[in-house]
């Protein structure tokens, strides 16, 4: 089935203990449709510069993913700088230059208004809003967001919120957003806003997925090398909604929506190891069904049998 | 089986932004021996003051412990002051009266010489290794630590951690023990000191044993009311060691280990929703068997059939 991804291509500059890497393959947009692209058909919508590589392109396209609705417009692609401390959880931005994002205006193909499935990443609610009306029937809309938006611009937010099936978001943006620290409360806010599936995001803590009664709560895979935070979030998204876009079930079962969220946290452990898309351009279909098992083995306890307490 | 437990007993002055409690029963030891005594037999051994509150005594000796080995002295109780802010995850110390904990000398009664099970609550090293020069033959010795004495006394820490079998400490101090931020190498670290099994408690996120090759993954449970966060370390480990003292298995399985992290966790969940021992006084059965069956739940998915990616 077909996915339709709109957000950020960029250039980042990434410091880590590890060590540097200037003017790497980034962005939102990037990362998602680079790791749904192991699982499904990606249309992508986003907006370059003139100083986009070809070659970077040229790996996207060698990954089957469909680039006719990426705008290149005159100016610079959009770049950001960002360091990362030993605890690597959280990015020090240096530098942000928005360049010819500031101008980004996603009109899409005819050819990209009939997906099934739709990820709108973090870009202004305004813009994912005017994503949502050229689509013309979707059967699932995921979308994240961040601090920056909910600080900024909480009513169009909510605009968008009220129109998206799954919110995939950081978990201080979580409390952000419904203005409590307890999760489970401010994922029954959330969800009273619009979507009915809230992901939470906790970096090297895993996920915890809100659905209808349920709470499922995922690891991170423990890696005794991690080199690059950059792009996990955007990374799981991919493999997550990948995963959804993949199976196409008529109905999102709590089954599926767990293997996804297993799914995406198996492709964010990968990206993590090496800079930038590296790991995942690179990835084999055998590294992604053993990690899926090292996944289950590592949550997996038996039932107690008889009585719990003497 | 027989569980030693050797820590404090304490009141402490508990502020959160739910409520307060002054002068209420706390302690490393009273938290683990009557969490474990739904489990097992516990046999406690602390210190106390004159000033220590009879009900508080007869409400252990309620749920089996056995006291005789607990020293009462000269002087007041131990007292701690403490309080959390709405994140829950770090009391502020407000205040830290020794009192009779300084004069403590932990000597067993012969009766306490021959059990299978000890914990070696959080106190000085010396005193641990005291404790494990009375106990006989045990079949299993866990102990726990902390900062200060990571900080303080590393080396006589480290003669403590030659002789035990598992330790379980907090992230922050894993990290702090092994001068690393990754906890897989931090693991390795540890275990190579001596313990070959090793707990690391994440608080609101769960806890990591590495054993033999394997990691688990277990979560902590998502409360929407969390009231107290005192003494849930406490508890979790007197979940865990009276869950295997219970089973008292020959060997130490995998099985058995990832059942009794799980139990921690589940008493632990128990403890935080009211203050001091509260709830862990009232515990029924059934809301022990009934919660275990919720982590099965939050934390089970199916195994993918077929390829993973397209």
């Amino acid at each position: 089935m077909s996915m339709l991804v709109v957000g950020t291509m960029a250039y980042d500059s990434v410091k880590t203990p590890f060590g540097e890497r200037d003017w790497a393959l980034g962005g939102s947009a990037t990362y998602f449709s680079l790791c749904a692209s192991y699982f499904t058909d990606v249309k992508l919508v986003a907006v370059i510069g003139e100083d986009f590589k070809n070659e970077d392109l040229e790996m996207m396209k060698s990954h089957g993913i469909d680039l006719s609705g990426v705008q290149t417009i005159n100016g610079k692609s959009f770049h950001w700088k960002g360091e990362y401390g030993f605890d690597l959880s959280e990015a020090k931005t240096l530098d942000t230059q928005l360049n010819v994002l500031a101008e980004f205006d996603p009109c899409l193909p005819d050819s990209h208004k009939d997906v099934d499935y739709v990820f709108l990443a973090n870009i202004d609610p305004k813009l994912q809003q005017k994503v949502l009306d050229q689509v013309k029937n979707p059967k699932l809309v995921a979308c994240d967001t961040m601090n920056f938006w909910i600080d900024g611009n909480l009513e169009e937010l909510k605009k968008t919120l009220e129109r998206v099936d799954i919110l995939i978001i950081n978990e201080g943006e979580a409390r952000q957003l419904a203005n409590t620290h307890n999760l489970v409360k401010a994922a029954n806010e959330i969800r009273a806003i619009g979507p009915k599936t809230l992901i939470v995001k906790r970096g090297e803590y895993g996920a915890l997925l809100f659905h209808e009664g349920s709470i499922f709560s995922a690891p991170a895979y423990p890696l005794e090398e991690v080199f690059d935070p950059t792009g996990a979030g955007d990374t799981f998204a991919g493999g997550f909604m990948g995963h959804i876009a993949r199976m196409n079930e008529d109905d999102l079962s709590e089954t599926l929506l767990r293997q996804a969220i297993i799914m995406g946290s198996v492709m964010a452990s990968f990206t993590v190891e090496k800079f930038s898309m590296d790991r995942l351009h690179e990835l084999k279909r055998d590294e992604v069904a053993e990690r899926f098992k090292q996944f289950k083995k590592m949550t997996h306890f038996e039932e107690l049998s008889g009585s719990p307490v003497s």
